[in-house]
C-alpha cells in the first residue's frame, strides 16, 4: 500500500489548541515542500472544547474532492505540556487535570473517530492515522506527570484502534526533542532540576531535533510503511 | 521496610463509584481476615466528581490516630468499564469521554496526592500506594477503548510518583481476570464477540479468579516489598 500524500490528496491537519499551532505549521509546509501539489486546509480551533472538536469535522465534511480522494492521512499533533512546575502531589484539583485530559486525549478521540467516520466506506480510500506520541509515553519523567499520563493514554488508545480497524494504518510516532517552543517551555519550567539540565544540555551541545528534520522522518516512515500499525516508533528508532 | 498493614495501621479504602463498589468491600473483607486487629473506615463517594475526591480525602483527614499510624496504605481500585459495546471510531462526543478519565484518571490523582499530602512529613510513616491495574493497561482490547486507554494513563501516573516520590512505594498492580460483577459485564456487553468469547469461555473452564485470592496475592506482595516502586505487577507474575 502508498501510503505517500500525492496531489489528489486531501490532507486534513489536526487543530492546534488554544495557542498557536507551531509544529502544524512545520509539518505543513514540510508537506507542501517535499509534495508540491498537496492541498493544504486551515482550520483553527480550540480542541480543549466539545465545540472545537466539531468544528473541525464540520471543516473536513465539507472538503470537496470527497469521492477523488485516495488517501485521508490524520495527524493528531495537538497538545499541551499541562503543568509542569510542580510535582504529582501538587495535582489536588479535578477540573484542572479534566481540562488537560479534554485537550489532550479526549479531542483525539472524538476528533480522529469523526474523521474516520466521514472518510468511510469507499472502496480504495487509505486511511492512515498518526498520533504526535512521545519517549514520555514509555518512560516517566519527574515534574511531566500530565503530559507523561497523556501521552500514555494517547498511545493505547490508538493501539485499540489499530487493533480493531485494520483497514486503518495508525502510527504512534515519537519525533524526539525537536528545537521548539515547546522544549523552550520544558527548559524553563520543568520543576525537577535534574529533567530541565538534561534538556538544556541536550541544546547546548545541538541535540535538539530539527523540527523539520523530524517531520521528514515521520513521512518517510509512512511512505516506507514499514511499520506495525498501532507501533510506537521513534525518531531514533 | 515491613509493609504488612498492622493493627496500628489507619486503613483509607479507595471510595467508590456510582455503583456499589464490590471489589473495596472484598478487599476490605480480605484485609480484616488476614489482618483481624484492622480498623476500616468507609466513606461512599463518588470519585466522578471533584466533591466526592473532597469528601474522601477530608474523610481522612478527620481519622483519628494519625500520630500513632505507622503506615498508610492508599489503594486506588474504583474503576468502571467505559461503554464497551462499541469501538473506537464511535466515540464522537467529547463530554462522554471527559465523564471517563474524570473517574477513571483525574479522581485517581487527585485523591491519592491529597492523601498523600494529609499524611506526610512525619518521620517512620510508611506511605504505600497501589492502583489497580489490569493486562489492559499493557494490551489493547477490541471494543474497551476508555478501560485501555484510562489503565495505560493511571500506570504512567503512577510511574511518575513512583519516579518523584522516592520515600513512596508505588504498585500497579494488575489482579487478574475475576470473577466480579465486572467481568459479567464484560461477558454480556463487550461488543468485539473474539475477546466477549475468550472471556465466557475462561469463565466456562473454571479459569476466572476469585477476588479474595488476587486481593491475597497483592497484600502477599506488598508485604514481600519484593516490588520495583512503580512496577506493573500482573497476579500471574
Amino acid at each position: 500500500m502508498g501510503t505517500v500524500p500525492q496531489s489528489d490528496t486531501r490532507l486534513c491537519p489536526a487543530a492546534g489548541g488554544p495557542h498557536k499551532a507551531g509544529a502544524e505549521c512545520l509539518l505543513a509546509e514540510e508537506l507542501t515542500l517535499q509534495y508540491p501539489d498537496i492541498e493544504v486546509r486551515w482550520v483553527a480551533a480550540d480542541l480543549g472544547t466539545a465545540d472545537g472538536v466539531k468544528k473541525t469535522v464540520q471543516a473536513a465534511q465539507e472538503l470537496n474532492g470527497r469521492d477523488t480522494a485516495q488517501r485521508i492521512l490524520i495527524i493528531n499533533n495537538a497538545g499541551s505540556l499541562g503543568d509542569i512546575t510542580k510535582p504529582f502531589v501538587d495535582f489536588t484539583d479535578p477540573p484542572e487535570v479534566d481540562r488537560y485530559f479534554t485537550f489532550n486525549v479526549s479531542s483525539a478521540l472524538c476528533l480522529t473517530s469523526s474523521l474516520l467516520k466521514v472518510f468511510q466506506g469507499r472502496a480504495g480510500l487509505e486511511r492512515l492515522v498518526v498520533n504526535v506520541s512521545s519517549l514520555a509515553a514509555l518512560q516517566p519523567f519527574k515534574s511531566w506527570t500530565l503530559y507523561c499520563t497523556g501521552k500514555a493514554a494517547r498511545d493505547m488508545m490508538f493501539r485499540v484502534l489499530a487493533k480493531e480497524e485494520t483497514d486503518v494504518r495508525v502510527l504512534n510516532y515519537a519525533p524526539g526533542p525537536m528545537n521548539s517552543a515547546m522544549q523552550d517551555q520544558v527548559q524553563s519550567h520543568t520543576a525537577d532540576l535534574e529533567v530541565r539540565h538534561h534538556f538544556i544540555e541536550m541544546k547546548k551541545r545541538g541535540e535538539l531535533l530539527d523540527c523539520h528534520v523530524s517531520a521528514r522522518k515521520m513521512l518517510d516512515i509512512l511512505e516506507k510503511d514499514a511499520f506495525r500499525s498501532g507501533e510506537h516508533v521513534d525518531f531514533f528508532d
